[in-house]
């Protein structure tokens, strides 16, 4: 295969809105998969890339790494996929072969994109534009016509599948909804949910599936209280409408605290209020959302027996997980079409930034090549 | 019954000579139970109370709370202890009927003194000492040859049970020993105590006695090691040996870093680095030293699958699982013995609380009344 030249979002500098540039995708080396994006979708992770992130290296970079499209060529050693394979790009990859991977446990992989906010490909990128390499944002980079991903980061889905609305399973969905059914025991238990984007909602549907008895969903946005209504929240909390603390709120509601409580936001502050909002003796809360400030707490809240975790794709790994979760969609048994708000083009990325950076969506579907 | 004149050690103020006195301990009131203390032994919360506190209030006051005595007198309503038994003072209660208390997984009770390491004994002090009312220290106050407590912070022991060695058992040993059996999960896995006083040590005991397969002790204080090779370590850090970060050292020893860590110091910077130290995935720190300063840590840690707890009391129920240790003592499964490295009268209690505060000793026991 040759070098293909298309379309693609390219972000030059931070703070700064992307531009449409034609780029060049260089052919998938060994073990690498080009695919075609079909569609892709905004996760507040790209954003924080483009405006929050307080590295300001890894510029300029493609961003993007919620998308389903299909396989266009296979690189050397590449046995798994084949041309016409519709897909799934996993910014978090599941190698099967390292210690984690093999673990039952976990769903890290050592072989993983150094997992921060702005990590770039492990290799070399594929990409080029107007004579300077361009970044691979999070061994993905999935607002672009074309991408190049290891097979690691890559896995194959139904092919029945509607590939504009399953790439909301390669981030967002999975990410709340394994927060809440495989980190969290939620059953019959009290669950708050901190924040109600496509990530937050899905915790709200993670917990309502494995059993919840009440949910409350806490955001600054009260826009955001009706769609968490259809994914199973029975109770909401806006933190501007009580001078308290949040923390406090949550407490005097349940009687000392919920059971669980699940960080869907991003903010440190919010971090340390859903800990603060669990129950002593044995409240769980598990942070999903991403920042690289640095959080504090007191160790009394931990010493009386809460338990502070994280989750890193809702604990799914990744490979095995995502095409599960594609079945449970296409059974009915998961809700996805919900999330999607918005449907646009790659031209119109600028505008599905602006809205979510102004919590006008959920998720908008940005639909990359004609199927 | 009527007051009783007797001998206490007074803490009149932060950062000085607690000084011996006369104090009247008054009867017995509605659920308490009045005990003479045999003997007690000195724990880092009581100097972290006269001289690290951030609290300056809760003056004066009789420190002590680990001591093993006799009842002398029952109040009101008690019924489960008469005159004469042999009972174990408890800082943290037992009420048996709270939800914290019905609940399988928590030893946290709501019937607990304001679980603060300055905190006082929610019943109005019995203590009097030249006409001032004197606090009682963390529902207990065991410096002192008489105190009176809640019956639902005394449990009864093996009338065979030499005191003067089991008032270890009434916090720092089921502390660490407890954080490593009950909070923790072991056998088979790679664990590293950072602190080797009693509690550090015996964590270290419980690692042992719970089948993990390498205990890495940590100490800036290098004449701990030998005790901690008695209670089973197999491998010494002393942080002080290196330039790089504690965490940085183990992760390297380790390949990635341990499956479980201990925090047996009370320092926020290093619970951090306790944390710091495990392997990403699965590892689990627990936080078991006492401090009312705040921590600080990164999101990520957490996010790539590190658990985060505390444990107070090691997690014990503890007038259920103080008898039990006792139990275990006396059947040789426990060692009690080999913690104590000094024997002294409560008139020489500043030398006690001298050594500790310069790690002289491990626990001094301090003979009150002689049996
Ligand atoms: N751990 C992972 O693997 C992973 C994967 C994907 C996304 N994320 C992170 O999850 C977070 C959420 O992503 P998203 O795409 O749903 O974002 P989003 O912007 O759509 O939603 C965030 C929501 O939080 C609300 N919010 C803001 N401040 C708040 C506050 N103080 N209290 C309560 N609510 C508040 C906003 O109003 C908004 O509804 C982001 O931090 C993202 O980076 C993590
Ligand atoms: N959670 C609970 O229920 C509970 C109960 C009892 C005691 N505690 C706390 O446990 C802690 C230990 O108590 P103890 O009686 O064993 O105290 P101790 O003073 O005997 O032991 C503390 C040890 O930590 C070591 N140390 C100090 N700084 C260190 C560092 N930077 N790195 C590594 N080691 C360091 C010291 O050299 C010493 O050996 C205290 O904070 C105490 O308040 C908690
Ligand atoms: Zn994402
Ligand atoms: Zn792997
Ligand atoms: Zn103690
Ligand atoms: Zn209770």
């Amino acid at each position: 295969s040759t070098v293909i030249k298309c379309k693609a979002a390219v972000a030059w500098e931070p703070n700064k809105p992307v531009v449409i540039e034609e780029i060049e995708v260089a052919p998938p080396q060994d073990g690498e998969v080009r695919i075609k994006i079909v569609a892709t979708s905004v996760c507040h992770s790209d954003l924080y890339h483009l405006f929050e992130n307080i590295h300001k290296d890894g510029f300029p970079v493609v961003l993007g790494h919620e998308a389903a499209g299909i396989v266009e060529s296979v690189g050397p050693g590449v046995t798994e996929f084949q041309p016409g394979d519709k897909v799934i790009p996993l910014f978090l990859s599941q190698c099967k072969e390292c210690r984690f991977c093999k673990h039952p446990k976990t769903n890290v992989c050592e072989k993983s994109c150094e997992i921060r906010i702005d990590a770039m490909s492990p290799l070399d990128s594929r990409f080029t534009c107007k004579g300077k390499k361009v970044y691979q944002f999070s061994g993905t980079s999935t607002f672009s016509e074309y991408t190049v991903v290891r097979q690691i980061n890559l896995t194959k889905i139904d092919p029945a599948a509607p590939l504009d609305k399953v790439c909301l399973l390669s981030c967002g969905i999975c990410t709340g909804y394994g927060a809440a059914v495989n980190t969290a025991e939620v059953k019959g238990s009290t669950c708050a949910v901190f924040g109600l984007g496509a990530v937050g909602l899905a915790a709200v549907m993670g917990c309502k599936n494995a059993g919840a008895k009440r949910i409350i969903a806490v955001d600054t946005n009260p826009d955001k209280f009706e769609k968490a209504k259809v994914f199973g929240a029975n109770e909401f909390v806006n933190p501007k409408d009580h001078d308290k603390p949040i923390s406090q709120v949550l407490s005097e509601m349940t009687n000392g605290g919920v059971d669980y409580s699940l960080e869907c936001v991003g903010n440190v502050e919010v971090m340390r209020s859903a800990l603060e909002s669990t129950v002593q003796g044995w409240g769980v809360s598990v942070i999903v959302g991403w920042n690289m400030h640095e959080f504090s707490g007191q160790p009394i809240k931990l010493i009386t027996g809460r338990t502070w975790k994280g989750a890193l794709f809702g604990g799914f790994k990744s490979k095995d997980g995502v095409p599960e979760m594609v079945k449970a969609y296409m059974n009915k048994k998961l809700m996805v079409d919900e999330f999607i708000t918005h449907n646009l083009t790659l031209d119109q990325i600028n505008d599905a930034i602006e809205m979510m950076k102004h919590g006008k969506c959920i998720r908008t579907v940005l639909n990359v090549s004609p199927q």
